[in-house]
């Protein structure tokens, strides 16, 4: 066994240990953690700053975008911010110890299905320091110890972040090791952090889909992913124009680098010249390149003709790509091909068509008459979210506190045996 | 690409296609299939029978243990059986469609959360020919597709029940990949399959531990198993005693074969004494070895010495371990180190003792005053089962058409962007 290997064994299996603990621990005391927590943010801020400050200016001498700068810059209404979100936190209900069904059996047995955490989780994410107290606020509150493994650039303040968090879990008696951060440079720790199925339970990459791709491929652990958003907005016949152009443009135009943003328009032939002519002026408008198929190059003179590789892409870019349809059917199975399950929508009245719509589209968010931004934990009213799932397998869409749970079947009886 | 992966992926991909339009079929319709399966096993019973008896010849000419004989031989009775099984699956509730949440922001939009089929699922099994049937009735049931991939023994029977299924999936013009069955006689064909992650959703293997490690080692696509049931009675000071002879009777003797049968007991100091003498003659009578540590030697003249691997092992066996710990603490203890977390139980009459053993044992399934042998989904009221489950991520426990579902948000509005 390697240095590293050893290490990294014995950071999971503190992780794992701190698991058993946390997962005993009652609301009152989880939400007292919580509450210290956001008072520490709020009161010592400025040493949050300061450590934000060091990767500031590593950032400067190692030339990150101003993008990637913005992202990972904290400033007092940022912090602040940062402090409500863990108090929210405290707020919600928790998700452990709920008796999710219970019933009798014939013979008396008494059965109940109750929700348990689910251990360890390890999440690996890039750049936005805000990621390092949203995962720990919610792992928390869930009962699960997590491990985390932030990029480089924010390496000081996760640090002064987690530091937060072990102190307010330590002044409960209770295990440090329930946050645990990894800050090795070294990304082979990662890979070995992968192989640990027997101490860690999840994992959660965030970030590019060639992060989670490499993530998937090595894991022994289940992970829960969505490699991209390739959302579309199906603009039916019976759509009511002012919501299309709105909804349309929301989708596309209002935050263009996030997954769950538009990248394919899709038109019913019906309506295709009455809406794409105007739509367009308003892209034009906001500097978005179009690209299409023939008929829409027809009606929006200077679109550029779409390639087989422009349906499938997710531009995360003011660039989007539409499509003139026969009918929803079309639309339908466009998606069904194209589509990477994130999120989709279909602007229609007729109540026919969004119900075939959303019984055929098989994404984790189906929308009607509403943007697609809307597929988010927050705005679905989890207040927080520690990820978003297209896979089919134990959580999909955004997952909130109840993705980080399993649950145990508890069966009561008199001295029932099998006969 | 050679000629197997290419068949291989094919067949996966008719799966999957299957399964976007198993999918859509509403109650029903799947019912109806169901209830045609039923009334053809029971009509044609001789035909499968002549089937199995081809088996039961090649079972023959290659020296087949008797057990596993019995496990694989049909007859009218067994038939009978499998045929009321199919038919109580579709007196089931459907799982698909059920709006499992609804709620309604204060935007206005209309938030719900409806069950959907998984996709396509890849059951891997031996011996047993129920098992293509009880699979292919529960996937049916829950509008999945199955790939069933049984074991050479068992070539001749799953072919005739499979093909009851896909007549009766084609009489009513559904596409009879979605209950495929792959009999190649290459193993490497697992191999490809489990490669497949876009194509199949899920893996179960049914089996031994080995069969089970071997497919999780190699899969892309999530599995869902458990590796051994390391099953615990403790039996704590407060017991009733007659319970206790009863539950640790037999959860150890009904069926020492089975995965939720007992390996290990546990006995209070306190109540040892009283309780293993007589336990130990119960056990003699039938012709059960037992294995302890010295506490359980003085009390139980003959048994053996038990070692460290001992508390590990799942005998499957007429062999028993036993272990005398201080109080119920270290018997959580003992279960927290040596157990798989797949049933364990308590006898007690203490609520506090047995309110701790359900909050610290963090096992699919915990027991009080019941024995471990009702860890089942039948027991459970599920009507069926496809597996058991003793991971985190997704299904816990015994498995039924629950376990077979996902879900999308479905989310409506007015027009409402984001802003």
């Amino acid at each position: 066994m390697t240095n590293l290997t050893h290490k990294t064994k014995l950071l999971a299996e503190a992780a794992h240990r701190a698991s058993i603990q946390m997962a005993m621990v009652g609301s009152v005391l989880k939400n007292k953690i919580l509450q210290d927590v956001a008072r520490t943010i709020t009161k010592d801020w400025k040493k949050i700053k300061r450590a934000n400050d060091r990767d500031l200016r590593f950032a400067d001498t190692h030339n990150l975008s101003n993008a990637m700068k913005d992202r990972l810059m904290l400033n007092q209404p940022r912090l602040e911010k940062m402090a409500a979100a863990v108090s929210e936190v405290a707020q919600l209900s928790d998700p452990i110890g709920r008796v999710l069904k219970a019933w009798r059996r014939p013979n008396g047995l008494q059965i109940s299905k109750v929700s348990v955490p689910l251990g360890t989780i390890l999440i690996i994410y890039e750049s936005r320091p805000n990621v390092t107290s949203e995962c720990a606020s919610l792992c928390l509150k869930s009962g699960n110890a997590v491990i985390l493994r932030g990029g480089r650039e924010a390496f000081f303040s996760n640090q002064a972040i987690a530091a937060i968090y072990q102190r307010s879990i330590a002044k409960y008696h209770l295990p440090k090791a329930a946050v645990t951060l990894v800050q090795t440079a070294d990304r082979q720790v990662i890979d070995e952090l992968l192989q640990l199925e027997g101490l860690i339970n999840l994992v959660i990459p965030r970030g590019g889909e060639a992060l989670i791709r490499r993530i998937a491929q090595k894991s022994r652990i289940p992970v829960i992913k969505h490699y991209k958003g390739v959302c579309h907005v199906y603009v039916d016949r019976d759509a009511n124009l002012n919501q299309a152009f709105q909804i349309a443009f929301n989708a596309k135009c209002q935050r263009p680098g996030v997954c769950n943003a538009m990248e394919t328009l899709l038109v019913h032939q019906g309506i295709a010249k009455q809406f794409l002519p105007k739509y367009a002026a308003m892209l034009r408008e906001a500097d978005c390149e179009m690209r299409g198929d023939q008929a829409v190059q027809r009606l929006i003179p200077g679109a550029r003709a779409a390639s087989e590789s422009d349906w499938y892409a997710e531009y995360l870019d003011k660039i989007l790509a539409i499509r003139v349809v026969k009918d929803a059917d079309q639309a339908i199975e466009h998606i069904q091909k194209y589509g990477s399950a994130h999120t989709d929508a279909i602007v229609t009245q007729n109540k026919k068509t969004a119900e075939k719509f959303v019984a055929n589209v098989d994404s984790s968010s189906v929308m009607v008459n509403v943007s697609t931004r809307f597929s988010d934990g927050n705005e679905y009213g989890f207040g927080a979210e520690i990820g978003i799932s297209t896979d089919k397998i134990h959580a999909r869409g955004p997952m909130g506190l109840e993705g980080l749970t399993s649950y145990k079947y508890v069966v009561k009886g008199n001295g029932q045996i099998r006969t």
